[in-house]
């Protein structure tokens, strides 16, 4: 077998067997295949596409170039949840809880942020104490004991798609549906979970912003969990706008606090109810209907919180700010913005919101940034509301004074006022589960 | 400026910039861009093209890359002549001193063979004592004496061209039109003629093997001289059969001296006096139809064959086997390859024939392989022949007797014998100039 054979063939649209994906994914590996014939070749994949089979396959090789997670040691049926990313997305502190509090366990290993959308590890972090990083057999002894534990991914999980993704992202081929969905997957099948959720967020402030391309990812990724033999369903969520009213690490794990408290913004309780509820389904707790009932009460009978901190305490965070979160304090440099003009919120552009967040310290430009903890925004007004001149639109939060104009006017214009009052967002947008690929 | 972001413009479609082309090849040549981003660049060329515009900035800046020949110590205009390559083409032993006896100097900076495909200066260097390297001042005074040398390339040629060719050769992207086109224009517009005549040969023997392909590839390289200031003119070559009788270096040399001493097989002759008509009409020498009678008539008043025995005679050559080549020897190893059945010869695949006379050690695997002069194959029948069962179809030769039989089972597989008299091939099938890009 030669690359230069398997390049040919995917550029004339030819489909790969599972022994030449196999070659190609372990040769790079290996580096037996240089760089400069995976990029031609990973650029054939972005105009040709990949089928199903090829899709399947070659994710499933990625998925073994490392380690494969054996969660074997938590008892039950074990559900594992991504998000495709946003602006103020802090779902994921809300809705383990939640499973966990309807029986399920859920061991979670999640991402760190970059550019303009948060990660789920920084966002713990901003609880003193907290440890992001523990070894296997704690991990497990505290899913068995407090039905879940979020921790920062570690382990050598699928290296392939580690190094694939490096050189994607410096010959333009990162925003290919196929390949977007292999580097997710692969993560997930050598997670370890029976089934997987997948949160696939759409609209201005989401990875994909549009709908048609978001649907035929998640369409993708459900095709490939689904050929690997592991159940997965797919939601399309909104991202158009930041979910909630909180972007930055402190101050959404307060929003993330309150929602659990049942005090959460109507637009942030919907998604999590969602996934929360097909969570429960892929954990075979009911019909969806009693699913998402099941998820709605562990928010306004206290039992989501409970958990939440059980695991803060578990992993050595501290408590006290969760029962009063305004222990967490705040950044000492704030700017609130003002509306030029009366009107509606017509809509915000969360990609934009999200940079000014990045701008403010919330978020980091390059991996080798550090997060300024309490930097971030809190929205007073969002699409569909009233707005007066002169009125708050937003306050910014920094530690570093010089940093709040640039992102105030950031996110000035993330803001579309006019005239009049305009439709509510939908939340969720679509599903997507085995029968529709 | 940023290699990624020219990647990402290409893969959507968009034009390129002079700076930018001149961003991607210089930054290419010194280093700064890495071969992975480049094989990605090639790829995204390879589905979206490029346009005229783009093809011409970019192949310019190849050319000026490496050594400008100044051909100005050469009087008179200064035409150049290139083949894509084929299957017994001799044309450029017999045109060059065609065209010189009509009084135009030729100053040919030839290549050598790979594949199965030969080369010109392999050819004459079968010619003994022969000097294929000469340095530019000897080159421009036998130019200036006897009209005419044709030596091997020297010098720093469009080394942008040298290295992408050795990445494309890796990475699937050679069968790129505007690629292969902007790769050869870049050395001819190196070499420093003032015009330039393209032979786009096609058909089983020739690089592109299909009619509308060659097409295109003629109509952008005629766009590639132009667009650079060059009067360019392309005829496409039948090359669907081997031209003439003979393949292989020795034997392509003897047939040549025949064709110049008047005793050229048809099909040769007419390729000939078209190349030959045609770099006469690019010299201002008259109007076509005259050119080509120009052309014509040194074949038959010797004086083609006049400037040929002066050239090797200037560049050191033995000259008494150009007037007897029966002096020239032949190989000591021999096999006919006989019919197997009576009929008409329907078709041969010139491809099939120049990979039989590589077998036999005439032509070159790999660019390290040595070449057997004397081996090749001497056809008798070609296309359009009767032939009876037992009789001989070709005549191999080699100096490795092992070489023989596999070299004739290929050969034989390259006839296709029918019942029925097929009509002659059409030897020119179009001519580009500037009015038709």
């Amino acid at each position: 077998m030669r690359m230069y054979d398997l390049i040919e063939k995917k550029k004339y649209g030819e489909e790969l067997t599972k022994e030449e994906l196999e070659y190609i994914i372990n040769g790079y590996v290996d580096g037996s295949i240089p760089d400069y014939q995976m990029s031609a070749w990973l650029m054939a994949v972005y105009f040709k596409g990949m089928t199903s089979r090829e899709l399947t396959d070659m994710t499933i090789t990625m998925a073994h170039s490392g380690d494969m997670v054996d969660l074997s040691a938590i008892e039950g049926i074990k559900i594992d949840k991504h998000s495709t990313g946003g602006v103020g997305d802090k779902t994921t502190l809300i809705i383990t809880p939640m499973v966990a509090a309807c029986g399920v366990k859920v061991a979670k290993m999640s991402g760190r942020g970059l550019g303009h959308t948060g990660g789920t590890v920084d966002k713990l972090e901003s609880i003193e104490g907290y440890q992001t990083a523990l070894d296997r057999q704690r991990f497990y002894e505290i899913v068995n004991t407090v039905g879940m534990s979020v921790i920062g991914q570690s382990g050598n999980l699928a290296p392939a798609d580690k190094k694939l993704y490096a050189l994607r992202d410096v010959t333009g081929t990162v925003d290919s549906i196929p390949l977007i969905a292999s580097s997710i997957m692969s993560k997930k099948l050598a997670a370890g979970s029976d089934s997987i959720l997948l949160d696939v967020t759409t609209g201005s402030g989401a990875f994909i912003e549009e709908f048609d391309k978001s649907i035929e990812l998640a369409k993708t990724m459900v095709s490939i969990g689904e050929g690997a033999g592991r159940e997965t369903v797919a939601l399309l969520t909104n991202m158009d706008e930041p979910l909630g009213y909180a972007i930055g690490n402190t101050m959404e794990v307060q929003e993330a606090i309150e929602t659990m408290k049942g005090n959460g913004p109507a637009d942030l309780v919907e998604v999590c109810v969602a996934l929360a509820g097909d969570m429960l389904y892929l954990a075979k707790k009911g019909t969806l209907e009693e699913c998402r009932e099941m998820a709605t009460k562990t928010l306004t009978d206290g039992s989501a919180f409970e958990r939440f901190k059980k695991m803060v305490a578990a992993q050595g965070g501290r408590c006290d700010v969760l029962e009063d979160t305004s222990l967490f304090g705040e950044a000492p440099y704030q700017m609130e913005l003002l509306a030029k003009k009366s009107g509606y919120v017509q809509h915000m552009n969360a990609k934009e919101c999200g940079i000014a967040s990045m701008l403010l310290g919330a978020g980091r430009e390059t991996k080798e940034d550090v997060i300024d903890m309490k930097a971030g925004i809190l929205l007073k007004k969002k699409t569909t509301d009233a707005v007066k001149e002169g009125e708050v639109l937003a306050i910014l939060y920094s530690s570093d004074e010089n940093r709040l104009q640039t992102a105030a006017d950031k996110l000035e214009a993330a803001y579309e006022i006019g005239d009049s009052k305009v439709a509510p967002l939908q939340m969720i947008q679509g599903r997507i589960t085995k029968k529709d690929i």
